[in-house]
């Protein structure tokens, strides 16, 4: 495809999938159910085949010389097949969002005024080279009613273009317009300028993938971006913190996974609490081998208790390791602790270990991101852990959804009002 | 001011709200209460020295030629101190919104995983030379615990300033920071555009005026914009509706007041019922000195009637008139009305008269307006109406506030979790 042609592909992508939106957000919710089911028995029926398409992509990644890890998420093995299926049929087994109304109240005028439950319209999906990704995306934009342009990264391309093909049957199949999946049919990377800068293609776009896509999207977008830039999340343990609770926190936040935006970076311990629990996290850190930067007390404090610990620098404050690193920082108390956390943190998820009320409920009111944990794992920030029954992505932004969004971040609220003739007086 | 220094201006106003919102963030809600309260006394106390104050804009307005209409809106008379006054005490009196929390679910893991409301942070906003405006929004802005940079227009700047100090008066003596109110304390025009492309500043910028201020603000904002543009309003009067509520809805909704943005402004009558319901609409429209532009089968029936038409063309349908102007089509039915809704509507307010179930419900479902009715005047779509108890304007927009926004529209939605040391396995 010619390049120059893009701004007229992508618009005239745009232009089918608001005409199949107008379809998917009246659709019955079997029929979007049907389409999801039929498309997870098409994964299955051609598993083979996807193979076959997914070969092409491995090795051309493989010959590119991208890396083992690259590799490994691109692959389309057969427990990745099957989870894609299993995908979504969890997601068709959900309530549906669209339709629900709620509030009605009568007014003093004699109306009934209440919201109703409606999809977004046609959701712009940008990731990385992740083909299960097109699956997911897929699944949670056909069954809130929205359709969806997908445009993925271009070495997982014919990888893509087979799954989305079996989408598209399920959703004919089940008398369902196919371009309310459509995948952005070329790899040329200015299709990603052209689609976010499409305000008539697409309501809102989700970016799924690193910081450096996020940010370049955020920054070139012309419509609302749904994202979370960066995870820098803190346990606090508060004076009055149960020890136990807080090594048992302080270590699952850390170490469970690395590489998760809801895994914890920095650590403050509050002064009177630091000489208690301090040493026996930093024994647990130390046998898992996380290297730990901490400020002038907490490096004494670990140092006394023959472990390793460097000094951390005000940038360590500053940044998402998503590695086996953590920054500790030792604190006066509530007030230093929720300081430090609006200078430093991302708004996106942050844990107090305290059995104070007060405190709790202070931490939790004037924390200001999208999740605030009382004795709880900031792990836990997540769609499945929250009950979303699926995820599409996580927000730290303020306006619409904040926090792990689910079908209902996909969706929005418009007033309803039943009346039986009234007029304004 | 040098106008050089805007941005750097700006952007200091911007830190001290930031500052502020912290603060209001977490005052208590008698704080806040107090606050209105006081500056409502205040404004009383000082009508003297606010009428003062605006006579100075008066008289540079009418040197300035302005109209009658616009010297008008800029009059701070007794009646609107009075007003002015009066709805701050009604915000006071309003339920705070901040802070409460809903859906609190226990998971299957143990913690409980809830929603708490939040305020969204700082508010821009922007308007015309309405002083009042100034009092309004400030308000909104105090109950809902955000701080706010306010920029009237350049007309109305002693007036407003004047109104900007009473309310800081209010805030500080009931122990919040002043800054929670600022004005932009110049009349350089560049100092918008400053404001709206400041993403530390602002977190999102409310416009309220003309259609020419909003899509300016519009193009350039490098923040979120709650906003609508147009008001193209429908009453589609179906086979199945009751005539006396038709003539009376399609009066109310066009005549009622000519102005708001709730007025219809397109009338489609289903063939079925034209004969009977357009002669008796058309003649009260006529009696109105109402102008009719009508498609060939609404101009034939209505001349038939011994009644003006005149024929509309395609710009009619897209066209907001805010005036004593109608355009009316004839159309098959319920499909073609929403056909119509869907192509030429702003997605701001639409209504059905019918008294068949299903119809109405498809209507509601498929007419994808912030606001969708069934037997009632457009010119309900309103936040008082509504039961908000205030409004800070309309959103024809999908992302976060749909229709019109209270003080919910000025909050969001952060995820709180209480655990008792859960860990994620």
């Amino acid at each position: 495809m010619n390049p120059i042609d893009l701004p007229v592909y992508v618009a005239e992508v745009g232009r089918r999938a608001r005409m199949a939106s107008r379809d998917t957000a009246r659709a019955p919710s079997a029929a979007k159910d049907a389409a999801l089911r039929l498309a997870a028995a098409a994964i299955r029926r051609e598993a083979q085949a996807l193979r076959a398409a997914n070969a092409i992509d491995l090795q051309a990644a493989r010959t590119a010389g991208h890396d083992a890890a690259f590799v490994d998420r691109l692959a389309l093995t057969d427990a990745v097949i099957e989870s894609m299926a299993l995908g979504l049929e969890q997601i068709a087994a959900l309530p549906d969002p669209v339709g629900e109304m709620s509030e009605l109240r009568f007014r003093p005028s004699g109306i009934q005024v209440g919201r109703m439950r409606v999809p977004l319209g046609v959701i712009g999906i940008v990731y990385e080279s992740r083909p299960n990704v097109t699956i997911d995306a897929a699944g949670l934009c056909i069954k809130s009613g929205n359709a969806t342009i997908l445009r993925g990264g271009s070495e997982a391309f014919h990888s893509n273009r087979a799954l989305a093909a079996l989408v598209r049957e399920g959703l004919q199949t089940a008398g369902l317009p196919a371009d309310a999946v459509q995948l952005i049919d070329t790899t040329d990377r200015a299709a990603v300028g052209a689609l976010i800068s499409n305000p008539e293609a697409v309501d809102v776009i989700v970016p799924r993938g690193g910081k450096s896509l996020i940010e370049r999207i955020s920054r070139e977008a012309r419509v609302p971006v749904i994202k979370h830039l960066d995870g820098i999340c803190h346990v606090y343990i508060d004076d009055a913190a149960d020890p136990e609770k807080a090594v048992r926190i302080a270590d699952n936040a850390k170490t469970q996974r690395y590489s998760p935006c809801n895994a914890m970076e920095t650590l403050l311990v509050a002064r009177s609490m630091a000489a208690n629990v301090l040493p026996r996290i930093a024994r647990i850190y130390a046998d898992k081998q996380v290297e730990m930067r901490g400020d002038a007390e907490a490096c004494a404090l670990i140092k006394a208790a023959g472990l390793p610990a460097v000094a951390a620098t005000e940038a360590d404050w500053a940044t998402e390791y998503l590695a086996p690193i953590v920054s500790i920082r030792i604190v006066s108390g509530l007030d230093e602790a929720i300081e430090h956390i609006a200078r430093w943190g991302s708004q996106h998820t942050d844990a107090i270990v305290t059995e104070h009320h007060s405190h709790a409920m202070r931490f939790l009111r004037e924390v200001d991101s999208s999740s605030v944990m009382v004795n709880a794992s900031t792990r836990f920030a997540d769609g499945f852990e929250y009950g979303l029954g699926a995820e599409i992505g996580i927000s730290t932004d303020k306006l619409h959804a904040r926090g792990p969004v689910g079908l209902e971040g996909l969706t929005s609220q418009k007033w309803v009002v039943f009346g039986s003739g009234q007029i304004r007086t």
